[in-house]
């Protein structure tokens, strides 16, 4: 498995880490134009500091650098440097450098290390752990793509303060969610220091970032293939989070917000199936009425549209097996499970009906 | 491990393989036109007649097929017949097709599972084995890629029957090479039945096949990813051989066309370390004077090149680590190893001028 690291600064110790995992000092460093903007200078001069061998890519900071396009660009660029299967890669950003470093590792020479160095809130606590990685293809997203998992992630919180508030808002949703799903002490925590969390103070940050990466890799450990049941809890909030992203064409939407609505429905859909109570509904929902969404996105993209019509978006996401969705839910606040049976259109809809009330 | 079958007819069998390895009875079977040509029916009629649900993929039979574009498209149709992760995909040809199909395979939904349907020599004695799968970049051959190893591996020899003798020539030189890197007896079986097995009859050729499916795959079991430097010992002649393709640039030769050529110079290579004796490198030689290669091709290819060009041709191959070239060597017939230093360039120049003069 993956060692994480949660340090500040980190780029002072990539020699030292580096060495320690057995990775060479050849390493391709992939920014996107944001992230080598704000920390680009720090990381390369670390670098040179450090006797590194160090090729330089920078891709658009946007989803649409998930694609054949750019990856193609990318392996032309390596193949031009020398890069052979003795090199690494450092991929330095969100889930979109994350994604598209991971796809380029996997695949280059069959194969090359990757280090994930993430800066936002959603890739230090999902997307850069775990292996999963992808590029999309105009028909899908994240349709093609392998487990690749990280020799290595680094995670220096003080990068968050650069981070929009809407971005740490949408990291937060995969924060809270690790509480949901399996650390009840841990819902108990970010419960108290929620505004601490969003406002990056430490040590709440630095705790929060580190318990759920921590909780994720826990559960990646026990599996990694996605075969018992258990890595799928992680997608609690996630079947209906995909319907709202796909509805918003994945534009005018983050991951995390639509997972947050997406929470608040399966809270809903757990209370309906009386898997949790009343009160455990409240408690959680009330953790989800911390979230500031921009005023209009949800409330637009959500209320306005028929619950059929969610659910039917929801339908035509790629995690169905033979066109049944499957529904993780809690049976109890810090529990999730994986509903082992099919459920009817009826009581989706009814949840969607209730979630739509509620925020 | 992949299960290797060898069994004929092999599509009978479709059905009862696929449940005894749990594959689902959803299958896309990747052709290309000359497969699909010669077997198309046969396989397409038993999958019906089995109750398997199919979708169909044909590409061009070339090496061209092994790229982005073609994966690219062929993306797109999958996701456009509604397969998702409970489908297999099933490659039928040689290595263009298993290549192909192995990558579409791997990067499909994070990977399904794959089941190799070799169609050539080369492909049911070498590249449907081992899972490496890989397709090219206009600056470079196999460079973007993976380990995805098949489930089973399904081969017929019946089916090389209508396999030109050129191409069994080219697959014959893996078999050889086999004999040569692990396994004495088996060279001696290959020295004794050499015309019937390139006539294709049976039992001979089917022991040939199996025996060298059956080299590869413990070869690659005990080395998957090529940590050891015993799966290295596969490339026994493709040093040399990838020189030769680069200078052809790939078009006018046959991969098993330059291995044969580049174990001559192994052979030389290894007598010159005095690794084998005289006798050992005649007998050698000997095994390898019986392939019959269009007349002109190699010669031409061969004899015209300078020593020094074929080597640096050679030194702009893939496989180098720091612009070293690592050569597999003899320490005997049937034994292969992995030489642990460089090479003088002097001592691999007098190699292939001793093999220039003998083919």
């Amino acid at each position: 498995m993956s060692e994480i690291i949660v340090s500040t600064p980190v780029h002072n110790r990539l020699e030292q880490l580096f060495l320690k995992h057995n990775l060479s000092k050849k390493t391709v460093v992939l920014f996107d134009e944001n992230t080598k903007e704000l920390f680009g200078r720090d990381i390369l001069t670390a670098l040179k500091n450090q006797g590194f061998t160090f090729v330089e890519l920078v891709v658009p900071a946007r989803e649409t650098s998930k694609s054949f396009r750019t990856a193609y660009r990318l392996y032309g660029n390596l193949i031009e440097a020398d890069v052979d299967r003795s090199w690494n890669l450092l991929a330095v950003g969100g889930g979109v450098v994350g994604d598209l470093g991971g796809y380029i590792a996997a695949s280059y020479y069959r194969g090359i290390p990757i280090v994930q160095l993430p800066t936002t809130l959603l890739a230090m606590t999902d997307s850069s752990i775990g292996g999963k990685v992808a590029i999309n293809h105009p028909l899908g997203k994240n349709l093609i793509g392998f487990f690749h998992m990280p020799e290595l992630v680094l995670i220096d919180p003080s990068y968050l303060k650069s981070l929009p508030e809407r971005e740490v808002y949408a990291g937060m949703a995969e924060v809270v969610k690790y509480g949901f799903i399996a650390d009840m002490e841990f819902l108990r925590y970010i419960e108290k220091h929620f505004d601490d969390i969003v406002a990056i103070k430490d040590p709440y940050v630095s705790e929060a970032v580190r318990k759920s990466a921590s909780i994720k890799a826990d559960i990646v450990e026990q599996d990694f293939k996605e075969q018992s049941g258990l890595r799928a809890t992680l997608n609690f909030g996630h079947t209906f989070a995909h319907g709202f992203e796909k509805l918003a064409d994945y534009r005018h939407i983050r991951h995390g917000e639509a997972v947050a609505v997406g929470m608040i429905c399966a809270l809903h859909l757990s209370r309906k199936l009386e898997k949790i109570s009343q009160d455990e509904l409240q408690r959680g929902l009330a953790i989800l009425s911390k979230f500031k969404f921009r005023r209009g996105l949800v409330q637009k993209r959500f209320k306005d549209i028929p619950a059929e019509t969610i659910l039917e978006s929801m339908l035509s996401d790629k995690k169905k097996v033979d066109k049944q969705l499957r529904y993780v839910l809690l049976e109890g606040l810090g529990k999730a499970y994986l509903h082992p049976e099919p459920l009817d259109d009826g009581i989706v809809i009814e949840a969607i009906e209730k979630a739509k009330k509620c925020c």
